[in-house]
């Protein structure tokens, strides 16, 4: 009777500890949490409930009642807290047991539901999963999407069939950009020759590609002086630890820096959470400096990009999934090139830092 | 070329006999199975093909023909025989190979299909499913459900998929229902604040509620003297090896006994069958000692309770067993109370019971 | 993060090598490939991408780049090259690297595809997929096929979820077609009594039947002198390794041999190529000695014969796949008749030569 059946992909990765725990990752947008729901979401191969408590503060707890194990988001909100379908325990957001109707109505010991700490900020709900204590200096700094008009930032979730390893190797080579995607970013073949200055910090992987084209891309080319003339342009990203990439990209004609000051420029979040080792929570952040009060763009703009993405990007990146059959990239023997430094930076210091937090490789 | 592959998760089960064996299970509502079908289904992990000889007895033979393993439900039947579909080898009901259209036609030894032997009976036919020869004294008596007018039992079959254990779990403790179930069965939050009387038998366990509510439950009340008073009712019910729990429940208003014969009452039998480890056969049969002639209630009647179970209990049972991704309880560490004795002694006695199948623990 | 995950049951496949490697499969029917196609099929676990050059000549390479593993078939045809879609690597028809536009634009020592010998005959494009230097001698002649008016010919592609040698034992044993198939095919009892001749070579399997019947057949018995009278018939079938089954029948009324020059027969070809150990690709080809001009009657018969595979021996082969749950057929004991001969010499000597070809048993 005691036999473990049906333990799916998820849950042996989870034994594993294939990824970095001790992190923050992504849990929601803000806005993906309204006031009543009862969110949930499988992040690292556990579900979570997440909803906010009526000052609208986030909460998360482990998706599992520690009685008969069904899934709290299934039960319903009374206040700050949640009840159970199946038996109505109640729990609070802390996660500790108010209520029990059953019997004498003692509340176990026992009864009590993991919760995850949550940082809300960038307009995202970050969650941390270790057992251990948060480190609140781990999250980085992506305060400039808060800054400026409203309509000047968008946001937007998908969701692959894919390692989210893929998805960084996707950000962190942008040579990729005039092969797979259309007019709308192209840097009419300027940007594969470059090899990107790549420089690598101790939880961070940068790189910097900066470079000529005629005219400028087509999301910056009608803000320049001249739409049809040369461009100075320039690609800045920097991978945060587990799973982020923030990436700026701006063009500008005449003299100036090739920064998010002097370019009309837009300065973007990458940040991905592995729902399970083969598939991956996408979410993409742009914020702009230029025509910042235009709504009409903003919607048009984050669109595009989602299309982009989920369009051009993720076929090739879940058939890529299927081909490889592992997660294991390196022991496929990949032809390494030029274009592959900064991604590969990455996958080793990720890898390092995953060993570390399991005390060694 | 020795190789085996696509072995699923139900030949694996079947060699680790995770259900105990010596015992009944149900295979088929009698009406179920037609006078000409050859009806089959998949019960503890193997195909079966069931059907009726002409005098209307069924017979129970492994769904595989014994040549090259074609299903044999998929061939016809020949009077009492069943000839396969593929090279039209002929089988009777005991299993024996009659015909052999091939070469001489001589009938090889071998050609032997294993049977099952069955019992109909209590609207049900019941399979002894272990190699060792049946023990009739195992099957309960569930005559209760035969007595009375045919318009005051109704009988129906689900499906679902998660382990049948979690659904004894579920009638064993119906301190569940005030919370899963709407105003059909509510006892007003009375039921939970009881910690039922469990009694423990050899391959059964009891237990027995005793409460007060007003107006009694919807199914009763207006059968009562006065459907909006209050009135005394119990529930009782009765695990029986391996998969079988007989539940009473009845209502009454002024003097009488809290049993079947004074009060407006029920006689149910819920049993359930794995299909898998993961997904269970499940049948509800109801008899009513109220308008038992009335045709058109019970029809209402037994809709209406199979419609509670599939719309109200299984998606919590199924999506707890997709929480829990093992079939071992125990080993997730649940929070038990006093709501959970009941079940929780059936979990133990079966444990123990397919223990000592298995030569002990 | 260095851990295999969701190694599916073909890569599995594929370190077993439960596959005769060193042999010729059918990879496609040669009209399967247009000209500008960069078509792709999974054979024997391992995803090929086959396109023609310019010059019409089919090309075999790994449909996987190097680089990051993109499948090359979502790429571009560039002349007789294709470019990969992810980052543009280019590739020629022998799976050397031709452009790297990263960079310097240096092309890696390691940016090599592996490529499979191909062989365009028959209709058919067929490949080696070992490693070893392709054996040209043993690729059958299947050159009757070609021989005749192009309107006697037809062929046709079918998938089934099998493993290959379910399909190689239903051609092998005949004894089925009267049991399975209508009016089309039947011998009307006449070939079950029969024992065939069987004949074993170093990689062939020969059987062949001789009865009577009336009428013939029907795909012969109206191009019969007496198309309602008795007439001789034959069947004979040489399976060749790893997966031909190469099937002549005819009819014939007064004197003459039982040969494709005296009778009214047909020269068919039966060929799989497993696509995993439990999927199966499957052609088959008939060329007809009688009304050979006739193009409607040719599209027809093919898909008449197209159609009785796939409707009345599909489901019985899938349903016996899905019974059996291994491929190692012999370990569930099958019972074997005077029918069996024919397939279980060629599961035997099939057995022998991947034993052989793996170093020996």
């Amino acid at each position: 009777m005691n036999t473990h059946v049906k333990v799916d992909e998820d849950q042996t990765a989870q034994a594993r500890r294939p990824f970095l725990l001790k992190a923050w990752y992504a849990a929601a947008l803000s806005t993906e949490i309204g006031p009543e729901a009862l969110f949930h979401r499988k992040l690292l191969g556990t579900n979570v409930l997440i909803y906010r408590k009526q000052d609208g503060t986030p909460t998360a707890l482990q998706d599992r009642c520690p009685h008969r194990f069904a899934p709290l988001h299934l039960g319903k909100r009374i206040g700050d807290e949640v009840s159970c379908i199946y038996h109505a325990l109640r729990f609070d957001a802390g996660g500790a047991c108010t209520h029990n109707p059953h019997g004498s109505g003692v509340i176990p010991k026992a009864a009590k539901v993991r919760t995850y700490p949550l940082v809300e900020k960038y307009g995202y709900i970050w969650i941390w999963m270790a057992e251990e204590a948060p480190d609140y200096a781990l999250l980085p700094d992506y305060s400039p999407l808060d800054r400026g008009h409203p309509n000047g930032v968008g946001h937007t979730y998908m969701y692959l069939k894919a390692n989210y390893e893929l998805i960084i190797d996707n950000v962190m080579d942008l040579s990729h950009i005039d092969h797979v995607h259309g007019e709308i970013i192209t840097t009419r073949g300027q940007l594969s020759p470059i090899v990107p200055a790549v420089v690598e910090g101790e939880r961070t992987v940068n790189a910097r590609w900066e470079w000529k084209q005629t005219p400028a891309m087509h999301i910056f080319s009608k803000f320049m002086p001249d739409p049809e003339a040369e461009a100075r342009m320039f690609f800045d990203i920097t991978w945060h630890q587990p799973a982020n990439i923030q990436l700026s990209v701006g063009a500008i004609q005449g003299p100036g820096n090739l920064d998010l000051v002097d370019c009309v420029a837009q300065y973007d979040l990458h940040t991905t959470t592995p729902e399970t080792e083969t598939t991956t929570h996408y979410w993409f952040s742009t914020r702009r400096n230029h025509i910042e009060e235009d709504g009409d763009f903003n919607a048009f703009k984050i669109q595009a990009m989602h299309n982009a993405f989920v369009d051009e990007d993720f076929p090739i990146i879940e058939a890529t999934q299927l081909e490889m059959q592992t997660n294991d990239f390196f022991s496929l023997d990949p032809v390494l090139m030029s274009n592959d430094i900064a991604p590969v930076k990455v996958r080793r210091l990720l890898q390092k830092l995953i060993e570390n937090e399991n005390g060694g490789a």
